[in-house]
């Protein structure tokens, strides 16, 4: 009678920061809510109904983060809550709040999965986390169909979601905001570029390019991205000094810089490296991961990340997120199961 | 091995106020959370058990109002939270929170769905939220089986229910609370009346009486309502000002006064109207609506509605809920996509 | 696609506590939330992936307690967030949040279910609530096969997880926790004990040891008991004065004691009763409860718990737990509906 899919994620690891203790999900590094170390996890429900002549309609509910160490987490979908439209020709549309085109489109470059150890995000240039979040609300998305290998993505958000209250007391400096990004892959070949206007005046528009190769025994990946914001230091991921919003941390860092990675396969395991540099905010990150598949939905993990030169992650504030330390480490051991 | 439905109902549109911008879900009106501009977006789990002897067992938990646009509500049964039991000849019985019998009896002439846009509502004379609300706690609900076109039902709420903590501290002034209300529908005619009693010295009892008649090219309906205060201005709908409680808004509109509404079926699609005068506050209010099926389960809608010589909706409060202006409305359109 | 089943436990009863009014779930006795008379509503979602070769992983995310009455509870899986390992020869680790082993291995000797009127917990001696709660976060489990009747599960919470935030500015006195306990089960006999060492300086280890034995017309058991406190009287129960958290109420309650039980099937029904003495606090209860089972998922019920020379239930403080009355009781009848 009912066509919805009920899906999860979960993920329980024992952790620790460099001058911490042991303990679950402990180093997972970012937010108040200790909801993985290496994965979000997370419930939600989908589905899809046929409205004929190709057409259909969809819909995704997805939980925030559910903190599995501790159960203290309200469920509220505040990662995915939207309904579409999606026709065999035309594409799909989306209404709501979904992850960003950012997080879509350049993703996959980070080969562990932009988990919480992601080289990427802790220099503070990750795509993913553009203005604070891997999340859009209030956003109508496009998707196109896969044109010889080509995808392309758009995102609409209006000035009268952008701040106020119903559409009044919008701030004059907000600004309608659109993204587009394309992925054209084919065979071995990945390449990818993004970019995002400025939802409000004294921001820039953010843009990202991204390209992988897989020659099978390793698969190697480079990307380019400049953020939002100035680099200052004072808005680094792991500083919280100054400048820094208590709760949203380092993504909402800023700066431009490049990154390097690599992830070899040995059956049912991979192994994997990144590297972050932040050119504009002088930080380097380092990410070492491996994964090994029971499964195809069950994994364990172990993953580890290193801050150079960098404020970072070995105190915390009261949202138990990282305050200055020197070439701070987070290390983990895990397992995620995926329904 | 469990018989649960998992269901919902999940609106996403774009609306503007009269003063306001267009943006997702702006302009529903009502509360802080922009759960719909058309409709509630709710998730709920319901099911029954077959106990035999044409007696059943049968449970609903339904969500309150889920806000597509950001994300941000934290799931709490608030609207459906209930078992009941049912029987083959004498009806069902359920103890818990539900939808008020004023909405159950009532809710069939408001041929929008009783919208956020419902003029009987906007004009503060919806017996669907008497008492500032469309449902009740600690409620113990019959509904009779149909005899002959004939529908009972019956609400009672102990007076140990309505305060203090417990039934500790009830306060001197509460009582019991009781709703009796019938519809009797036959082909094209429905009617049906309903009272409920004052939960509280000061108050008076409410009732209201409605009827529908199906002439195929329109279906029309009229309704008269008392609701359980006086049409204190300063409580009515959109004013918010002295008495207006903040979050509660104009369900807490007094008055007496009348409805009418018309609805007509074009194939997959209906267009209609809805006019409400509540006399005692002098308040009045339209509302024009039209719904395009796309399937069983999912339809586009426009809605548009407007009062007049009515302190309204235009500003909002610190929950987003209107402030005084002057003939304000509210426009919006979206899709609806139940599952 | 997805294995995962739904389950869930929905109790509404009328209830009243010795000074107080008639009204849904009223005298529950315990927490702030009303979720149940006799037992704890809750919803859930679990799910096993069979991994081969005897593996198994399985999930289980259960809420808290849910009040039908209101509806206004949050839904967080704060009774069980775990992701666990199975195997046939060697038994089931899991790791998250859970219920603690002192639960697990004691409770069946509580033949009313660990209802919110257990004697056992109302005299401040179950182990279900040993450290003031039946749960226990971030906690490694482990549980062994079946070996001829003898099952044994162990607990370990890393000192790590005991305080501080993400393993920084654990205190001093924390300390790595270890749960130990056992059940004998065969034929008519069973017999347990349990041991689960303090969490910091200045406890003491918390033990207990239970037996019962089924005559067939009468179910016979007893326990011993000894807190992780001492039986300070102003941390009992219901007393809430100088030292009693309010929220956590006399699960924080110390001393040490013994219990009797006896419970009798009458077909589809069952009558019993229970006794508790806590001899260190000096406090006594006594509970009388029947079931009637409509279905293998729905009963009815009828509790009484009434506690002597005791500081209880008639008076409540701000979380509408039980303050200081004499002798105070709790009666309640309802019904318990499971999917």
């Amino acid at each position: 009678q009912s066509s919805v899919t009920l899906y999860g994620v979960l993920d329980i690891g024992f952790g620790k920061v460099k001058d911490g203790k042991w303990g679950m999900n402990n180093g997972e590094g970012y937010a108040g809510t200790q909801d993985g170390f290496n994965s979000t996890s997370v419930i939600g429900f989908r589905g899809t109904e046929d409205l004929g002549g190709g057409l259909k309609a969809n819909f995704n509910l997805q939980s925030g983060g559910l903190d599995l160490s501790t159960g203290g987490t309200s469920v509220a979908f505040s990662r995915e809550a939207w309904v579409g439209l999606e026709g065999a020709g035309w594409g799909a549309i989306q209404l709501g709040r979904s992850s960003s085109i950012g997080a879509k489109v350049m993703g996959a470059y980070d080969f562990n999965g932009t988990s919480y150890s992601s080289a990427y995000d802790r220099a503070g240039i990750s795509a993913v986390t553009w203005y604070g979040s891997s999340r859009r609300s209030s956003q109508l998305q496009y998707t196109s169909p896969n044109f010889g290998g080509v995808v392309v993505r758009a995102g609409f958000t209006a000035k009268g979601d952008e701040g106020g209250v119903q559409g009044i007391g919008v701030p004059d400096a907000s600004k309608n905001r659109y993204s587009l990004g394309a992925t054209f892959a084919n065979g071995p070949l990945s390449v990818s570029a993004i970019a995002e206007t400025k939802s409000a005046e004294g921001l820039r528009t953010a843009y990202a390019v991204g390209v992988s190769y897989d020659l099978s025994v390793v698969k190697l990946a480079a990307t380019y991205n400049r953020r939002e914001r100035d680099g200052d230091l004072t808005r680094n991921y792991n500083t919280f000094s100054a400048g820094g919003a208590a709760g949203s941390g380092g993504q909402l860092a800023g700066g431009k810089g490049w990154t390097l990675a690599a992830v070899a396969p040995f059956g049912p395991a991979n192994v994997g490296v990144a590297y972050a540099r932040n050119t504009e905010a002088d930080i380097q990150a380092l990410e070492l991961f491996a994964n090994y598949a029971l499964s195809k939905r069950t994994r364990l993990y172990i993953d580890f990340a290193k801050g150079y030169d960098q404020n970072a992650i070995t105190a915390v504030n009261a949202n138990g997120r990282g305050l200055a330390s020197a070439n701070p480490y987070a290390v983990g051991v895990g397992v995620v199961h995926t329904f």
